[in-house]
């Protein structure tokens, strides 16, 4: 069973409204490779897993219980990114009596006004819905492995290539710690493999990417973060039996299983009358 | 941020394999009205939350823990009714040389065999991919309640039909649990709509189910489940400032939160080696 | 604007339930070729319409009316096909105690008994939903044509080969009925690329057709259907401009405009408890 | 048998083409609150009625004629904020050389000068295709009912968002005259519950739209067309049975069943040669 | 058995980055209409082929093998149109600190840069995935030569309208070369036709394109491109049994079965650091 | 460009009809991890490479040739599957006068005899359609490599699956050679990656099949075909700089390049007048 404690599992540094920069964040909350698929595909190889290697079974059930909260700090940064986004003031004293032409005008995914109020969705950055299709669980251990690894190490790929597309400081501080965590995951699937026997080489990380062209992942490293599993178990795990010694990339470090991050309060999100949200307080009571 | 504890919500009965059972079952799990999307739903909805009525973001956020809970349990119980269902044995010393062939001519979904192993996927009952487009959160409060309402009426009124595709126990077991929680979060919902002036009168629930048809129900219903809230927060929440007081359905009773029920052991799944799964005991180590 | 007068456009001749037949007649509602396709198509091209050529845009159009009209034919085709296909009574009494067990077992789409109380839905015989992306309207007159023509060709194409999925009487004179409606509609749009300049010789119809093997066809061919275009305006139309003269299929005749035939009542389609359809009876009022 | 008469349901009023105005009207064309969906979603479930209660299903079968006509006046609103919207001329006198650059450019959807010349498409804003999977039907009264009045709220709701995406006129009207029959429709499923008891109290109509902000409504509410329901049918009907007495919703007034509004002549749409729409009159003849 | 030669089928003339053509250009590669859709239509006609008649069987397969090599242009010319087109330097360094901001504002696919490295992927101009719905293959021979008629056809259409949309030459060469190409495939299922009996009049080409519209045409109309079948087969074929003697359209002359075009170099496409491309040269190796 | 000579890759070896051995082995051709994958995903990473290694662009490319071979040898596999598979005879003289009726009711995809004449489509084991956001060309060369691995290993494990839903000898035979062919892939992958340092042990072939379990398998192994790379360039390849010496999986050898295998004759299908293919013989003429 699944138990909350409401916190963020990073902090949303304040910036203007971006909605371009929303809309490209929407690969990595509903794209292939995106967080909803992460947080899918190690839930259901957790739950198809079989037979008794439980080690296995708490890396992968550890991992898709912090992409949980991933799939929560991408809706709130995109949200960030999105409010009051539209011009301010009710449609009639608005400059152009439109106030939501701007956005849309100017290349916003439509979708983000008119199906939500400024607010997240489960799509990706072409606005195409997220596809169950896109998961990945076929009980063969190694097979699944592998394709994690595939899968985290697309993940960094695909958020240093976002991280290109706005210096918004809400939206690369948000990526900047998914890369990290990627990093971390991606480890983590390195390790599994190097159980089974394979010898990584200088292989990973994958892409090589260079910190100093993501400045806002310096801090992340120097806390250890790539090279740390979370546990978010309020029982016992077995996953420092996979998640411990030396770090499988070639950037070195030592595999640690470490509590949470500090939590970050979740913001309280303004009104957006012109929107209809929430829509009570204009309501005659 | 998210926790977990290895226990599943509910009971797993034991019974034969039945592979049409579990082709079914996926409606629950991946379909348009299954608890997938009961679960993206109100996760996007919490997330996207605007305004300070929090009592209502905490009602939302607190259904969508249980229905992580839910989708495990929908996933073990298709595992459980997929466990060994093809013949036993190697291909080559099976009766017909074909172990797989049973369940596929009898109306299996092939994908249950292919691509998982003999495990639960993100798909419907006729095989469609789970779909990002079927979940709704427009940032309207009462539009978002009347979407859930409708949600969990369909829900039960699903789940009511598919109990009768088969007389599997594990099958009807989940089933019945799934039913009377409908039940409670139809409540929820329904009176979240009697805190802005609604009276539902007799309109619900809905469908209006005998209890009798319906065997495994009775005893939730007894434990009083159908009227229950569970909290699965590990810090305060003001979800009862809604969820207390009559239940808004005709058949009575006081709506209370409650801690989650005991938790049920995860079965460990036998090694299906036909299927190369796990698929690491075979390698020559 | 568009009105109704309660009639179906061909009978429903009564047989038993055949859920499989319900199944592949899915093709003819919601398939690529389908009903549902040939509606929307003619309905986008006749609301989409350039130019002045009045006589072509109410050729698109009377035929898209009468597409309405198959589809309500097919819809409830279906249905009949699938009314009480479960076993009888509730749950509880039956012989297996799972009283939908046994379509679902014999290779029914569950979706017919789960989404709805057994009746028809907008997907094709493979269970995939009806999908936009194959509407064709450019926009340019003769593709336009081009593409109808090719899709009623295939319409007879697919009717004819699932015609011979079942001996059910019910499923055969629906398909019939459509097959020389359908002929009908082929010649339209050839004659249309006719008054273009092209002589057809004997290509048509397509594919050849021969009417012994579909003897429900025969008395729809004696009444002149397949030659016939029924007019569903209640004001003028040019269509006779284009839909008149010799028929340009190697079967001859002339071709006519006339009225639509006698309709037929709409049957009332019995209740289904065990369903919860409709459902307002079991209610304590 | 549906019936036609070559009359628009409401007003097309002349402004300047609005390309990206068109990309977002296509929301209430093909999105999933659309008018398509409307429109098959009472189609499905008028045709797969069960049990004797008739005015029900005259009900859905009355909105549903509705929703024809404005599948079609949406068709042709988009057309006409596409007409000409290109430079004038053919590619090689227009100033850039090419006429098709302008748009496509300012964040038009592509497929509206691809696949159509300068017409309509049944997809959503983002560009996806309409799919049948959002078309609900499940044989349960209440259910349904539940269903379409939140299908209803919706449409309201993103009408009103789509409303200050721009202030072209074409586009506002258009607009205007479907949130006020939206609100028609949410006032016949809220009334049919009231029939089976439910008191909605002040809770409709939803969102609590202001008048003022939406000034093209008043015209239309003042007619009543806010509390009418427009009788398509050419034989008796038992609409009135529901539709009849105080209205549901706050603002009060007497539900009364209505003949049809008076028509609109559809406007002939120009030829586009650059585009070979129809492309008819380029041909050497 | 398929075999290469590292050759294009046709030249990339150099220009400037243009990331909206780039857009557009993928309906021509990853579109319903599309040379994936061509190439995967006549595989399949072709490898289901029933029947001695091999001169059509031959025929399917000859344009088949000639889409593989459109499939190869069109990939090209998109990465060609992509090449550099964000801003040069790492993050840091850039004006902006945001290199790939620019295409993406101003209406790029972010696809484009997100999931490729600048480079095609097998989606319309729209964005949304290559659907295998599309692609029709009935084994009636009469109904596969009209749908490809009525495919190539929409080909030549939409090419002539996307050529509008920008003035870059490495776009509008590529175009011009498929919109002849094109013609010639439209003139081989028309003549297949013929064979059958039609008489075509004066309607083809469809639609009645003037060359003066699309001055890069001209050159591979004068080399005969529109009327020849260029043979990609190592062994023999009837395929001149039907392509041969006089073109079925009105612009008249001979169709000729004769060797492909000389081929071009495939360019070498450069490195992209700052998308990891392709990423080798960055491992400290 | 690309060239052909007819000839089959693989033999196909006789044996009875199976339809549902068809609508399985559909799975191999249009699913997720099937043929048109592998075929379209190493095209577009072999036209989208960057780069100037050109070693590993001979590689990708080597391979999607052969891949377009497979799709080839599938698609006559399921046509050889599905020949004659309904009762022989027309309609009315059948035993049933239904000859379509028996495999449809003993669960074959019905599209197989709907939308083609007994003949394979683009759709997988559960008939959705194949999908182009599967491929995946990222344009890093280790995260192409990590995937196609993937994709390989899959392939193997998929059809070492299937190959138990069958004893047909014409099923098995096909996958057993794409059982030993995805080997030879997986090791040319594996091997790039051992070019860039990776040590992979014993990890792979993925699964760990045993051979005993496969007899068709073991000519393929005798014959070296899972250490071999078919060459199918009429031009120069550097793909043996990468796939040559040692094999990277345990079970040893030398890799080599060697020309493409002996040819196998394609079978000519018998007409199906039934299903009206190809239906050139029944016309009048």
């Amino acid at each position: 069973m699944y138990f909350y404690r409401e916190d963020l599992i990073n902090m949303i540094v304040p910036d203007k409204p971006d909605p371009v920069a929303a809309k490209v964040m929407q690969e990595i909350l509903g794209g292939h490779f995106g967080e909803m698929r992460t947080m899918m595909q190690y839930f259901f190889q957790s739950s198809n897993f079989r037979g008794t290697e439980k080690k296995y079974r708490d890396l992968l059930r550890g991992i898709f219980l912090e992409e949980i909260a991933h799939v929560e700090l991408v809706q709130t940064t995109i949200n960030h990114l999105l409010n009051e986004s539209g011009e301010p003031g009710a449609g009639a004293e608005s400059p152009s009596g439109a106030p939501l032409s701007s956005p849309v005008q100017q290349g916003a995914n439509p979708h983000h006004y008119i199906i939500g109020a400024q607010a997240s969705l489960p799509v990706d950055a072409a606005g195409n819905p997220w596809n169950g299709s896109w998961v990945y669980s076929h009980g063969n251990l190694i097979g699944d492995l592998l394709d994690n690894l595939n899968l985290e190490s697309t993940g960094v790929l695909q958020k240093s290539r976002i991280y290109e597309m706005s210096s918004n400081k809400t939206f690369r501080e948000t990526l900047a710690f998914l890369i990290v965590r990627d990093n971390a995951h991606q480890n983590a699937f390195a390790k599994a493999l190097e159980t089974l026997g394979v010898d990584w080489a200088k292989l990973f990380p994958v892409p090589n990417y260079d910190i100093n062209k993501y400045p806002e992942c310096r801090k992340y490293v120097e806390m250890g973060f790539h090279n740390a599993q979370f546990n978010f178990r309020l029982d016992d795990t077995l996953i420092a039996e996979v998640f411990s010694g030396k770090s499988p990339s070639r950037n070195g470090g030592e595999l640690q299983v470490t509590p949470p991050p500090q939590g970050n309060p979740l913001p309280v999100m303004p009104e957006l009358p012109n929107e209809h949200s929430p829509g009570t307080s204009d309501m005659n009571r």
